[in-house]
């Protein structure tokens, strides 16, 4: 008979946690990268996984949950939004996102690593599906440099980031974050994924202090996301305004977007900006 | 080198997908009842986790969501609970909810397997608190007799079961669930524990079928849940009235609910009735 083999993701210190698991059905692509390792795998249940340094990116079953929170909330927190600026996201998730409000004229992706791009386009069509938009335009490089090199540009930036572990550990300080308030246009707005609040708790609240440093306000918010550790994850919202996100955004747009999305709508919009006592606590 | 033992739990169909994978620090417990398998194990990051039938019940570090939910949610839509009927819950967590609302008299927990609730007393202090309160009367024994033998006689009545697998699965027919309803006081509220609807959405619709059948009114919602597979689990409330679960519950008492709690507050009371799209669309 022959051998099982299984995956299951080393959560921090690697040794006493795991985070998904699950059966390796086919290994379809492997190569390692200047920046990592870069594995696509299949699974019956997930479907297809890409794994960037063992840590789980996304599974084709779940990545949706991440792609909608990540994007929607601060999209619809703007004033018809013209210019986007995505920072990581080699899978294409976000921009694909992103392209589904009208208002939006321009997406740049700033990967760098672009065999993520490559292995996204061969392995994931329906995350990749948006490279090839005309409003799409993708420049590979360190997302630090891009942000300092563009002022007042964009009306969105959402950082769409690994771990603060590797490559990305530079997109979770506060100079970082002081370069994208000032890349945002005047009534512009960041959001970045933050971790787990359940498992990575202070991971979470450095990182949310970061950006309340870097901007007039901030807040946190939490979805679900099961094919990450503990499937409950976080996202923080800055703002160069006073504005509430959790009430203070298109509702006529949000409920159009959330015709074409699976998880997202305005009450699960309304509804992730609050927060159980043991995070409030530590904020 | 001494070899490391790690514990998975298999999803479903058990060999395609995993829950919750941790190091096996310690084997405290292990015994065989006539019912299940009972095992107490200890893991440095999540603490002692009990596992019946190798299905995570609980870990010390993440059992506060369920519990939080289980419980605080129907007992807020219920003006003034004394008589709380729990049905499983044999770890105490439940028990442990119910008797921080000063209006609870009496708590009943019907349990078909007693060897659990002497291994929670033995290994989970900080869960079988409640089992020595002259509140609690513990009855050893079926659930779905018990119901059927008490007629009008409970306020809230919530079924804190493993999953629809083994011993338990009696306790998601419509059959059980018309007996519930009888069971309840006329303004009595009826919650359970419904299954992961991100990885067991087919369960969920099923099950909350059922309750929808047997009550006047049903809603669902949802929470957090890391120890259980996927992260998000579900929850069903089955009403004798066509009040609404997520705005027409004892504020006040939630406020002081909320400062003995990690997870429950108001807001996220009212808010995990937000229900995603993929959901709605199948209820």
């Amino acid at each position: 008979m022959e051998k099982t083999h299984w995956f299951t993701e080393r959560f921090e210190s690697r040794d006493v946690v795991g985070g998904l698991s699950f059966r390796i059905d086919e290994i379809l692509f492997e190569a390692k990268t200047p920046y990592q390792r870069i594995r696509v795998l299949r699974n019956d249940f997930f479907g297809k996984v890409m794994l960037l340094d063992d840590i789980v990116m996304l599974t084709e079953k779940d990545e949706f949950y991440y792609h909608d929170m990540l994007m929607h909330v601060p999209l619809l927190c703007v004033d018809n939004p013209e210019k986007v600026l995505i920072i990581g996201g080699g899978d294409g998730g976000s921009i694909r996102e992103a392209l589904k409000h009208a208002c939006v004229k321009k997406v740049v992706l700033c990967e760098i690593d672009e065999a993520v791009i490559n292995a996204s386009r061969r392995f994931f069509p329906s995350l990749s599906s948006g490279f090839d938009d005309e409003r799409v335009e993708l420049f590979i490089g360190d997302g630090i440099e891009y942000v300092k090199a563009h002022k007042q540009e964009f009306d969105c930036i959402c950082i769409d980031s690994t771990d603060p572990v590797g490559p990305a550990i530079g997109l979770f300080t506060s100079e970082f974050y002081n370069d994208v308030c000032e890349c945002l246009t005047p009534g512009g707005v960041m959001c970045a994924q933050t971790e787990s609040p359940a498992w990575s708790l202070k991971n979470v609240v450095r990182i949310y202090g970061n950006i309340a440093k870097s901007f007039k306000s901030a807040h946190l918010y939490t979805a679900p996301s099961p094919c990450y550790p503990s499937g409950l994850w976080s996202y923080s919202i800055g703002l160069k305004s006073d504005k509430n996100p959790a009430k203070d955004f298109d509702r006529q747009r949000a409920r159009q977007i959330a015709k074409l999305c699976k998880y997202y709508n305005p009450e699960i919009h309304r509804s992730a900006f609050a927060l159980p006592n043991y995070i409030q606590e530590k904020l």
